[in-house]
């Protein structure tokens, strides 16, 4: 049941509603392993980070499970820095600075020790990077989850097509599906999203839940009503990492678990969004998640009983 | 398990990106009256129709079991019309004529046979009017739902505030909330509302479902994802009757049961979007009814199997 994931680690500076942070740690792979590492304990790592990217923020990862042997440290290189301002409604933000730092010669090679894993997470990167980690792989795994954003479709369309066209799970926001799709239709945007290749479509909606595709089958999550959302950065990845921690402690890829996976995701970005940063992740306990899951339950649960 | 339902019946011209029509019959009361009259058989309509509302319509409504002693005709006056533009994303609309007609005299008179009606459902109007039917009921019913929008929280706040003070159910989107809270969070909004009054409120969102709030308990109804919304019009009208419809007819009105209600609600508007105005309303069975139902068990089903 080991998982790779592959992601920038990194740092943030963030302007919510609710306060300001200058630097503090992030990137997608970041908040995938701490999400993923309460369900699986054999993770590695890819990424890259320069000299100034704390190892005690790894050791506390390494502590969980996850192995950094896949890390490039460039010693006299700045790690991945990005800069975001969030309006009131929390849904949309301003990129402030973004600056590639090492990320920009990022060209992963897996070590020996990364061969046979059997899930994939591709956290959003330039879909080139993602393309050539699959192809690392000499055995393909179980499973390829993949993440992308708006920003590919804009500048690396044809090479994204490629990667979407390689792998099991896609994962987009609303808005991405219908700029990839050119359909209006959420139904009929996540039919062209599976005909371009994955067998399975997660469309994320923020306060408003997710929906998995799969065939002509369509499950909806919804997203936990909270009191606060206090920085919604993360919860993405955080989202991915509690969806394929699942499914790579369970190695079960139906698409009834998945819906499970699903809720457990949903569940893991609730707990992000509650503090800046992955701190709201670094504190709780499996209690915590069971409890959190269980209010999941709650909030669908209904009887049919028409009389 | 007769049903009071207050309202309006209109004509509407329309204009969506799928299509026009120029005179259409609608109203908040029409699209109620069209979905309870499925699940309760004694309905007591509330309205008032200048002389050029078609008799038809009328006759069509009372097969199913729709009083009209209650709908004051005026002769030589002209129905309330009403003309709007959606954009492409259905959820926001300009509105091209309001011409209010006989609906800037409306002052009903319930009729003898209307007293003893246990369950009320106040469609979107001004709000002394829904606070005068309330006044003229000698018994309370059993319960009183209510509906309204923006346009009276900036223009008769505090008549809005006492007669929603009077009502046991408030159903409101999600922008509505917000503003008639002053709060952003959706759950500060609700808690901030039930205080106002409404034991349970419901907060609609669209595409993206329907909260429910009663205490301290949440339930989030999703909506079918569609492959095409064709005309929104009437779907909120359409929400409510299936909802109020369905408590009249099984007389239980626990928060268990509203869910169900708010699930039997949401199918309604699932059909009344597909075609033009409330004509789908107008052809669909209890066959459909219930298989549209059973796609939303479907549509949220999931075990919690974390091994």
């Amino acid at each position: 049941m080991s998982l790779i994931v592959v992601g920038t680690m990194a740092f943030d500076a963030l302007e919510t509603p609710f306060g300001k942070v200058d630097k503090i740690i992030g990137g997608s792979a970041t908040y995938v392993a701490w999400s993923a590492s309460n369900f699986c304990n054999n993770i590695k790592q890819v990424s890259i980070v320069g000299g100034d990217f704390p190892q005690k923020e790894m050791d506390a990862l390494a502590k969980r499970g996850v192995a950094f042997e896949g890390v490039e440290v460039v010693k006299d290189g700045k790690s991945f820095f990005w800069s975001g301002r969030y309006h009131m409604d929390m849904n949309t933000r301003d990129t402030l600075v973004t600056d590639l730092n090492v990320l920009a010669q990022f060209n992963p090679q897996l070590p020996d020790a990364y061969q046979d894993c059997e899930f994939l997470m591709l956290g959003n990167l330039v879909p080139a990077v993602q393309k050539s980690v699959i192809n690392q792989l000499k055995k393909r795994p179980k499973l390829i989850v993949m993440d992308t954003m708006n920003f590919w479709m804009e500048s690396a369309l044809d090479e994204l097509k490629e990667v979407i066209g390689m792998v099991d799970v896609l994962l987009v926001n609303d808005s991405e599906a219908r700029q990839l799709s050119g359909e209006f239709s959420i139904v009929k945007a996540a039919a062209k999203i599976q005909a371009m290749g994955p067998k399975f479509l997660i469309i994320k909606k923020g306060e408003h839940g997710a929906l998995l595709f799969h065939n002509n089958q369509v499950f909806y999550a919804p997203a936990l009503p909270l009191e606060d959302v206090f920085d919604p950065t993360g919860a993405g990845d955080t989202f991915a990492g509690g969806f394929i921690g699942h499914l790579a402690k369970t190695k079960d890829i139906s698409y009834s678990n998945m819906k499970t996976a699903i809720i457990v995701g949903s569940a893991m970005a609730s707990f992000c969004v509650e503090k800046f940063g992955p701190s709201r992740l670094q504190e709780i306990t499996m209690e915590d998640i069971t409890d959190r899951i269980n209010e999941f339950v709650e909030l669908v649960n209904f009887d049919i009983n028409l009389v």
